[in-house]
């Protein structure tokens, strides 16, 4: 029975809506299953199972918004948990660390894109989203890897996480230069001053300013007032912080990492995470999947295209993997190793830089496909690698 | 930063719909709150939030399709919880009441509003959508108050959601009848026939098969396979069933009601409720904040209408328990108050018979409102009325 849309909010649709939730989850559910009897990074076979149904292969499913929520929704309640596992005193250790990681792991691949870039011939302005393109980690990967493996409270781990912060921080601000010339041929330094402002405000007021508050109040979620459950306040905060991350710019993973942490300096902190599981079970697979969801796979057709794929995704991960492996070498090798290969996913942040690039104009169909395998196959390799070296004694 | 939407799945919108949800969710939960304080139930706390937040009072949210699958799946895993507390021989015990209670509570409702409508002029047509829109319960809201109050067990609360089953399929049909009546004067008996069979045959084959094939195997969501955690498989069904059910035209609902009902039959069911539990914290404040948001009070200026309103809600009510309440009056005077009350909330299957009927033309913007305001109206008296009936001794 087909019936018209009714006026409110496509109600019409919710059927069909219900109809890609069931096929994605069921699919990714199958690749995961999958991929753990192959003993391989089960996240990988979520990806794709993505591919499988959706556009590259069968097109049983086509990205909608209602699954971009939920992919968003399972990155952010991931880094939730991942928040609940980390102390703040533990990414304090490792601060010097984090930062060069972080700093080398821009500069590298900054360099390397923007160069290579022009070095076939395409201009300042695309040049720049190209290297910026190849910047920032999406450290959602490398944590469900992390988290798979029950390595998370590993100094390799810490490093990645407070790297990840900071990367994000300095691809913000790379992103907002980058578009200020794409769209005036200059930087607006005011607008710019302010960016850097929000985001280190963001930060300091609502990261360390949230943790003293609770470490004051310990039981502040516990409170005669949410005596029922202190899960819903926590998933409150969570959203609440996520949504605002997300509004000055920032990922909205940062502020769900933050409220996670938060969240953890209250007493009973494993209550939280056995409530928090089945949101966790519920929500990533729609993340994976939907990265698989976004894969295109008629313009590699074009073997120029295909060439352009494969070097790009080596300039990526190469210059990425040097970046991190240098700002970490301190740590020594094996650790320098980790902390290298878990910063190379690009994953959803590269596809969100280049489809920017791609809505300016700045960067062509081609160059978007190319960015979107790039970070897709980063994205494959890198937890592989990592599995390997975690698991190797 | 206001950066421009990516041609992908509209990337930049995800910002303001994290904070659509972060706000929904908060303001339920304070509604929720405050409504526990007054000892009213806790639901209409959550409805009033939605009006207050949405675009009859402040404006801050408007209903987007996000904010609308999140309503439907609060649903779905609110009858989903329903059903894991549901036994087969349970509501096969009440059979024949349920059966009374869903006939005599569709017809009275349709010929009063038919000849309600035909008696201030309406069209037959029109009239017929009036009758129509008064004649499905929403059984997600008596549902939520039979949980909070632990009164599913009853026999009154069986016999209300085997009414509601009836009750979803007669609404089926009905609507059938009257949008082909809309559209081409006439009902196509073979197509209606299909509706008929398809539903039945949902409801046979996949309830009753579904139960004997788990009684057969019940440990087939503990299978080696699944050893992780039952809960994303049983999740998975859950969803194939409400999106199978929705599909055919039947409620989401009726399918994740069924599913649970498979589910229970499996060894552990404490273990299912403990995991589903969070799910079933975090989505249903959507459904019911949603109900709110789509309130508009603009068009109840005008006295006619305001006075239209009274007298629709009044009937829908009156005629809806007087139906359920003939049907289940064998039960005795106290559980026949009961299931009458139960059955009055039109809730959100109200508005989408009316969107309907205002996508087709057939109703014009007043009579819609009217609707609107009678499934909210209703949704709100009765749960208040079942909470002192059930509480009283």
């Amino acid at each position: 029975m087909n019936l018209p849309a009714p006026p409110i909010a496509a109600s019409s649709e919710i059927p069909d809506v219900l109809l890609s939730l069931f096929i994605v989850l069921l699919a990714a559910k199958i690749g995961d299953e999958i991929f753990k009897r192959l003993k391989q990074p089960t996240l990988i076979g979520e990806i794709l199972a993505g591919v499988i149904i959706g556009p590259a292969v069968f097109g049983l499913v086509e990205p909608n918004q209602t699954l971009e929520v939920f992919a968003e929704l399972g990155v952010v309640f991931l880094l939730f948990w991942v928040g609940l596992e980390t102390r703040l005193s533990d990414l304090a250790k490792v601060g010097g660390t984090a930062t060069r990681v972080g700093v080398f792991g821009m500069i590298l691949p900054l360099i390397a894109g923007f160069f290579g870039a022009r070095l076939i011939g395409e201009s300042t302005e695309t040049s720049l989203f190209v290297g910026a393109a190849l910047v920032a980690t999406s450290v959602g990967i490398t944590s469900a890897v992390l988290l798979d493996l029950k390595a998370l409270k590993t100094r390799a781990a810490r490093t990645i996480l407070g790297a990840a912060v900071i990367d994000d921080v300095l691809a913000l601000v790379l992103l907002s230069i980058v578009v200020g010339i794409a769209d005036t041929g200059g930087v607006d330094v005011f607008s710019l001053l302010i960016v850097i402002g929000l985001s280190l405000g963001f930060l300091v007021f609502v990261g360390f300013g949230g943790i003293q508050l609770v470490r004051r109040w310990p039981d502040i979620f516990h409170a005669p007032k949410f005596a029922e459950s202190p899960l819903l306040p926590a998933i409150i905060l969570c959203l609440g912080l996520a949504a605002i991350a997300a509004e000055i710019g920032l990922a909205a993973i940062i502020g769900a990492f933050l409220a996670g942490m938060i969240v953890a300096e209250t007493q009973d902190k494993h209550d939280f995470e056995k409530e928090v599981a089945p949101l966790y079970a519920f929500f990533p697979p729609f993340f994976f999947a939907f990265i698989g969801l976004q894969v295109e796979l008629s313009a590699f057709g074009d073997p120029l295209v295909l060439v352009a794929l494969v070097a790009v995704t080596l300039i990526a991960a190469l210059t990425k993997f040097a970046g991190a492996w240098l700002g970490a070498r301190a740590m020594g090798a094996k650790e320098a190793l980790i902390v290298g290969v878990g910063m190379i996913p690009r994953g959803e942040v590269g596809i969100i830089v280049a489809g920017i690039g791609l809505g300016k104009g700045v960067i062509d169909g081609n160059v978007f496909t190319v960015i979107v395998g790039m970070s897709v196959l980063t994205t494959l390799i890198a937890p592989t690698l990592l599995k390997r070296l975690l698991e190797r004694p």
